[in-house]
């Protein structure tokens, strides 16, 4: 059985991925990916963390050509699917956002949750988790909704928040993280 | 604690909101509200159900007015959301569309839940359970989502399916019923 976590910036989806695998004793994908791209296609783990999951920051298309009019940003969506398609295969696992809901929708073993909250809460959140940086959180959440949304909607053309695509939504914010856990635990 | 249950035509989620108050011991108001409102306002019940949560099928606006000019589509409105917030008043209880998880927005003791399943899910299960009529299941499905789209974005101005008007969205067609009600149970 493999489940995909979709989830908001800010929403604690990742905490909530890590707990359900540790839970079941299933394989947790999050970081791994990046490392298994990194180490099979050649990209710098850095690129990979900030343009695999998010359109770019930096480019006014927001996704990026080298100057030979090569597209970076779908060769690195390409070593992403083929890598989510090789871990699917080895069995039970966790995989946590990439667009892993849409990459893996022809298998029959799958369960897609997406996890999402309110604003105050994600505001909350991204900096007890992560910190205080240059930018106000407000600004930070803004922009990697915008970033992310974007980018799922290149690669699936699909609606990000639409509930039609998964199986479970959940609102960690009001539910919180450890009954999210328990409700997945308990769709399978 | 009051839940509102929001739910695609054909998914089921009259059946889970039903078997829900059942096995919680709650009021469970669908076609009462129906009665109650055509007692208040003088609508008739047929009238009420026909358009009390899809925009209209035989207005070219989506929306009815009297010769007067008179918007009886937003009476009817007002008469619904009147009494939902006072069977919401009364207690426990649970609550099928019409706008409840908007009306009761303001509630702090509200859990949203939507409720939705595939396209042929939902065509078996409306032929199963409403019977043929003159249209085939597919006409009749899509004309009750789009009726139903645009009755919600009209009074509430939000998207139908964004899972960020829910605390919970289930997929009935892969879940099941009585794995759908266990989950709300649950949520609670």
């Amino acid at each position: 059985m493999i489940i995909t976590i979709t989830r908001e910036f800010g929403s604690g989806g990742r905490t909530i991925a890590k707990k359900l695998a540790d839970k079941l004793g299933y394989a947790y994908y999050d970081y791994e990916i990046v490392q298994q791209i990194a180490q099979e296609s050649g990209f710098a783990k850095e690129y990979i963390e900030e343009n695999g999951e998010d359109a770019s920051s930096t480019s006014t298309f927001g996704f990026i050509w080298n100057n030979y009019g090569y597209n970076l940003s779908d060769e690195l969506y390409v070593a992403q699917r083929n890598v989510i398609c090789e871990l699917a295969d080895k069995g039970n696992c966790v995989i946590v956002g990439r667009c892993s809901d849409y990459i893996l929708r022809d298998r029959k073993d799958v369960l897609n949750v997406f996890i999402h909250a309110d604003f105050e809460y994600r505001k909350n959140r991204v900096v007890s988790v992560y910190g205080q940086n240059e930018f106000a959180p407000d600004k930070r959440i803004k922009d990697k909704d915008k970033r992310r949304i974007a980018y799922y909607k290149y690669y699936t053309d699909r609606k990000w928040a639409d509930a039609k695509n998964y199986q479970l939504c959940l609102d960690s914010g009001v539910l919180g993280i450890d009954k999210c856990v328990e409700l997945i635990e308990k769709a399978m």
